[in-house]
């Protein structure tokens, strides 16, 4: 493992933290909020920390992707623990445990809180929580990356660790500048979802948080009932915006680049698509006669749909209520998730259709033995190596939702309510059935259980691999 | 497809089980009953079809594992339905879908009841049922090759597609002697657990039953508290018996060549053990202050660990009433199921070794990417086959999981029973949770969720494959 490389890349990271919480200053300021002064605090350590740790480049550059793991592992767990500190000084979230369930909530854009009232929370802790959504939206080393020469031209093992999705697809041929484009896309769609949520007359601290929350597909909200209390207009906006940010940023890109029926033929956006569609009726038929008009149910099941599948987490009602047939589609949505290379979370719909087509294919193979076919996706061959990597995801992902069900079950809540808090957090999703419901919180779990789940929002961001390398004693020797 | 050969196998099937229901009709003469008769009317029946089919052998003797799948998948079909005639006739169960549940439930050794009051019911039925286990637990297919040569030297298609596990050892170079040493182990160990429960003055027809219910792992009770009013001695061999029939029938072929040390090496086996004391130690510390004496916590513990695990079914308590780490194990427990090549249902402990071991290499890969070490198991390399096919098995798993868990909860009953009844039938166990807890039934479900449930049960026990096939259209074509 070369250290000196890991310890610089943390380092950066601290530094940039200490940048990202310059707006929540700003906001405490607007405000004449005191509790600003805890950013002051923590961006000061951070930046203590971080500065004699990035002043001179390391001269061993070996990077691979045991270094990428590693560096995104301990980045994020760094980023997590610093992004607490503030919850803790300000006394809004005293608990350390509950303050590190908060950030990691954050920067992985799970979205659940411990908070059980978040209307009385200062504006500057909002606009953070709100803030770490969209910094671990597009992911923090993809950020520092495009605008940094980290670790020359091995920077792929970073991004690789750190991106949602089977494969990692390089936009272009250098990797910076495909960082680069991820984060235009992901500013403009941004400003763009401002500007129409301002024109729906919603004030400026509610468009600009409730964005971030959007594009991050996270779902911090900064009211008690998440999102019931605006128009239908903005519900809708928000609704277009949660689903076009877990589209696979590649399909925006092959747009920008006007190959239009390229981008179109990817068969993931059009599974995710599909797969919305068909979710949004079922549970629009199943709700029909609940809601007073038509169009009312339509739209909060196109809501709920477009909230959940993107793992985001806003909601317009408390779909713990419905039916079990609504409810079970919007659990197995949790797990679906979003497209590859989006802010979504879960599985990843790519991911599900490669499973599939292994199903379709092994059959094939029963019936017709001698003809066999490689497996395609938009008209390529599957690799080997992504196809593997598929199984094995599968399989340490059960294993991890089974064993945390198990430990959080440890508190004695009802069985759905630890299931679908598993579920959620580690789908990053962050709402779930029961007591973790759309009108819930996590305030009620014990320290031990809090950090089981705090285990599955980072395995689930970082898509297993990286933390649970952090446990194979291999990875730590010397190279 | 050689249907010719298919139909073959499914007159034998049908043969057979008219002359497996010889045991009920003297069962019905002694106590006098006279739903007797219900048997002898569905033994005409069966014949009638059965003979004809089975005259002449066919003379296209191709036999490929397409054939294997498709005769296994239909022969289990139709053993299910003439199966459930006798309940119906009987007027016993008189809705056919409930009917064709419980004889599903029956052949595939799960031991889910629709009925609510099992004491009221003639014996002659009660046989029947416990006796559908035993026929069901060791395979039916395996019986009828253990006496005719079905197919020449293509036999290991048929066990392949009947046995569980992920893959079969040819105990012997021919499979008629396998299949004969199989059901030799089988019936010597069914006449000690006899023996053994009539030394605690067991009644002989209880003894019988629970004995065809313990040795198929299936788990139908004749009275309503399944074993809890029996001795603690009763109970004890009953849990030993469970744990014994759930260990890979392998292990028992090599103690019999006295190649003890052989036998001892399979890490399936050891593993097996290991998991049911660890499983039994927690339970115990958990439940131990609900019980008066510690024996009682231990025997309550030791006997649940061991019916779930074996996916037999019978309880001494109601577990339904534990704390969530103990309920949330033996769920847990239901998955894995017992060794591969045993009678017992689930998802085998030696996949998930396998799966276990490919996690292993994979983040040792991560580690030192230019070692690549094979996987291994009881020290012979695991084929890239088994490897593979044990991947497709777990994703399978998990579609036809989820979408019957959506399905079962079009009924509406609560998301812990719909959970767990689909956990219960699909990995043949028996009781679930709530509402389907081991005081519970399956009485309450609409037929079209019965018919989910039916289908789970034969995926879990014929292991997914054969099932999926008869929906594949290229299955069909002639060749």
């Amino acid at each position: 493992m070369n250290y000196s490389m890991v310890m610089y890349i943390v380092g950066w990271i601290l530094n940039f933290e200490a940048a990202f919480m310059l707006p929540s200053c700003l906001v405490a300021v607007i405000y004449q909020e005191k509790c600003g002064i805890s950013f002051l605090i923590t961006m000061a350590a951070a930046l203590v920390i971080g500065i004699p740790l990035t002043v001179r480049k390391p001269k061993n550059k070996d990077f691979h992707s045991r270094e990428g793991f590693a560096s995104v592992a301990l980045g994020w767990i760094v980023l997590s623990i610093v992004g607490a500190v503030p919850f803790v000084i300000s006394g809004v979230i005293p608990n350390p445990v509950e303050a590190l369930f908060e950030a990691v909530s954050g920067f992985t854009t799970t979205g659940s809180s411990v908070l059980t009232n978040v209307e009385v929370v200062p504006r500057c802790i909002l606009f953070w929580r709100s803030f770490t959504h969209w910094i671990g939206g597009m992911g923090v080393l993809v950020f520092i990356m495009a605008i940094l020469p980290l670790s020359g031209g091995k920077n792929i093992n970073l991004m690789r660790a750190e991106s949602p999705g089977p494969s990692v697809t390089k936009m272009t041929s250098k990797i910076k500048s495909t960082a680069k484009v991820l984060y235009q896309i992901y500013i403009v769609m941004t400003i763009i979802q401002i500007i129409l949520l301002l024109t729906g007359k919603m004030p400026l601290f509610d468009a600009l948080t409730i964005t971030f929350g959007t594009a991050g597909t996270g779902g911090f909200g900064i009211k008690n009932d998440s999102l019931a209390g605006y128009s239908p207009y903005l519900q809708y906006v928000v609704t277009t915006f949660m689903i076009l940010f877990g589209v696979n940023f590649n399909f925006y890109f092959l747009l920008l680049l006007k190959k239009p029926i390229e981008a179109l033929k990817s068969e993931e956006v059009r599974w995710y698509f599909g797969i919305i569609a068909a979710a949004v009726l079922v549970i629009f038929l199943y709700i029909r006669s609940s809601y007073p008009t038509a169009e009312e149910a339509f739209r909060h099941s196109a809501f709920q749909v477009g909230s959940i599948i993107t793992t985001t987490g806003y909601a317009t009602t408390d779909f713990n209520l419905w039916a079990q047939v609504p409810r079970t589609i919007l659990v197995m949505l949790m797990f679906v998730g979003a497209c590859a290379g989006s802010t979504g979370g879960g599985i990843k719909v790519s991911r599900i259709l490669i499973l599939g087509k292994t199903i379709r294919k092994e059959l094939n193979q029963l019936v017709h033995p001698t003809g066999v076919k490689k497996l395609q996706m938009d008209g390529r061959l599957i690799s080997h190596e992504v196809l593997r990597a598929a199984n094995v995801y599968m399989i340490i992902y059960i294993l991890i939702f089974a064993f945390s069900v198990l430990l959080v079950g440890i508190d004695d809540f009802d069985l759905v309510t630890n299931f679908t808090a598993v579920a959620t957090t580690l789908n990053n999703v962050g709402p779930g059935l029961e007591m973790v419901g759309p009108t819930g919180n996590f305030s009620a779990f014990s320290n031990g259980t809090t950090l089981v789940m705090i285990f599955d929002m980072l395995a689930g961001r970082l898509e297993l691999f990286p933390l649970l390398l952090l446990f194979h004693p291999g990875a730590w020797k010397k190279f």
